[in-house]
């Protein structure tokens, strides 16, 4: 069976520490199930990170969803696109014929700020919060020549104007480069504004065959790995690689010939720099030149390579196990022609990138990349 | 594909707070490996609940197992099923070759005494901690005259016994009735002797085409499920129904015509009248029966039903995330005939049966059923 997505449904994303899961988990789930035209689903697939042991279950009750199939699934930054993936698998080898997949995650009642890292991780040994990590790949790309603080800057300035026209994400806003420069600093070169905030959310998607439906979004490729160890075997900064190979798993898988046939992406910007590198690993940009894909206008709304949006991580907000499902959201309303002020013209490729953890010194200890087209 | 397992492993359980997970997911991959003749493999699943998010790239790293896919379910004490459940539907569709299924779980870490219930939840909200529950369905039991003090005092005695010749077992001891009884009361009817201890653990498979090999123990049916609302539309206690119906599944998938066709069995005891529940609802013994058979032999060692050979929850040990591993490493131990002393004589059909958490009012909120054959 071809998977394709029948129905997608996002909450409300922000610092929403007075709403419980179940609440979040809700507004996700009931849109997608409308979306996708009511009726049963036969499987679930759950992705969070931090969210209480069995948290699943506990909100899947709630609205009435029990006696099926629930697969709990933790990826880091990947869940919700490991979620996806699990579900898109189910259906394509017919295990199950209509599937749910959700992410949530409520950072507030984990976090005031960056992540805590393990003590016992080389990161956390090192002090590396998962801010710093990326701002060494900054140092790197700076070092090189490879990007300039601007064009880091200018990330955030797309990202958080495509916001602008997505209802739901945490913050929007229009900033100039220097404003992005001037926001307090986090970790060298990363000021607050090239920073994802702590976010609370769900997102969700049916996942069935594909039946031509006027409104079913195709899953023509997917692929997950896990990274290699980091700095052993690569000239590359952190997250690279594992991004770049992912992705010519899911582009093989795809019969996609050339990254550039993409006409939208989301990918993975917890950090400026994490766009850029990872435009570069996608093969959205040339090598060294993600920075000025940024800095250019290329990956804004209107650019000939649009990336994030619906704002990204940055300015729609990361709740973990949500990320990759929004991401999916996003990609599905842009292939249908649903995404309003911020819809890509014409848009027919689709591609879903997310990247997870700094864990254990590896390249990432999670990546999914889907290829999506439209119906 | 039909999927085996071709290997198994599994550290000792017990009570290790100064072990790192790492050490104890060292033990029971590298004897899986080994026993499955060495060699790569191309996906991971690992099953765990209360370890810290990011554990499973942690613990692979370390043993040099990484850049494949790699994904962490949690399905409470079911967890462990969970991911032998996924790894054998990967090699059936030909996902992936030859599949690591890793259960790992340090209770000690979190825990001291019996898990705490989410406040929010039912049971947290009324002081149902899962000792509690269970008692509940003991008293249910003993107040419809189904089973005897003495009878579930039988099965401690009975799994005690058995784990004498488990060296990986974290308790043994040979006990009678009155001894059972005479333990500390932890939530009447059940005494200490009849509640699982607080284990740390890991338990490995690994799972591959089956090609006829001599030490390879064919899956012939495996099931996963979730509970539907408790109380609501069963007259049997909590968890009766998702086991029943789950078994069913797997035994429609096996091709079984019988329970009883079952040679040997290693269920869910984490209290005494949950195996007692379990075989009646597995069909191992007729219903109000299952006391009789755990007092009268049936389920012991040399029995015609032998039950928990490997000491079950009870005395190996219950290390959430491994025990599900930890009952199929048994299963196919007993199939190979390599149990030496707790070995069932010309065992050909063994069963798994995982069935965890209490959470949300759910008849359980995950359940495994899985049937393998032997070589």
């Amino acid at each position: 069976m071809n998977p394709a997505v029948h129905g997608v449904g996002t909450s409300h994303f922000g610092r929403r520490p007075g709403t419980d899961l179940v609440s979040l988990a809700w507004d996700a789930v009931s849109d997608a199930l409308a979306d996708a035209g009511g009726g049963p689903v036969d499987a679930v697939w759950v992705g969070t990170v931090f969210a209480p042991a069995g948290v699943a279950q506990r909100v899947l009750r709630a609205m009435g969803i029990t006696g099926i199939p629930v697969v709990t699934v933790e990826n880091a930054c990947a869940s919700g696109t490991t979620a996806f993936a699990e579900a898109c698998e189910a259906v394509r080898t017919g295990r199950y014929g209509r599937v749910l997949a959700l992410g949530i995650e409520q950072m507030s009642a984990a976090f005031d700020g960056a992540i805590t890292p393990e003590r016992t991780d080389p990161e956390g040994a090192t002090g590396l919060a998962l801010p710093a990590l990326y701002a060494m790949a900054a140092t790197r790309y700076l070092h090189d020549g490879a990007v300039t603080r601007e064009q880091l800057a200018a990330v955030a300035v797309k990202n958080h104007a495509h916001a602008l026209h997505n209802p739901q994400a945490q913050y929007a806003g229009r900033y100039t480069v220097e404003e992005v420069l001037a926001s307090r600093m986090i970790a060298d070169p990363l000021t607050l504004l090239q920073c994802c905030p702590t976010s609370d959310g769900a997102a969700a998607a049916v996942v069935a065959a594909s039946s031509g439906g006027v409104r079913e979004v195709g899953v023509r490729g997917i692929a997950l790995r896990s990274g290699a160890p980091w700095g052993r075997r690569s000239p590359h900064v952190w997250g690279h690689d594992v991004v770049r190979d992912t992705a010519a798993d899911a582009y093989a898988a795809a019969g996609l010939h050339a990254a550039t046939d993409v006409d939208v992406a989301e990918v993975h910007d917890a950090f400026t720099i994490g766009e850029i590198v990872t435009t570069e690993a996608l093969g959205l940009a040339a090598p060294g030149e993600g920075g000025k894909a940024a800095g250019t206008g290329v990956t804004t709304l209107g650019g000939t390579h649009p990336v994030n949006p619906s704002g990204g991580l940055l300015s729609r907000g990361h709740p973990l196990g949500a990320t990759g499902l929004a991401q999916v959201a996003e990609i599905v309303r842009q292939l249908r022609g649903d995404a309003g002020g911020r819809q890509v013209d014409g848009a027919r490729i689709g591609l879903v990138e997310t990247m997870g953890g700094g864990v254990s010194a590896l390249d990432g200890n999670a990546c999914v990349v889907a290829v999506l087209e439209a119906p």
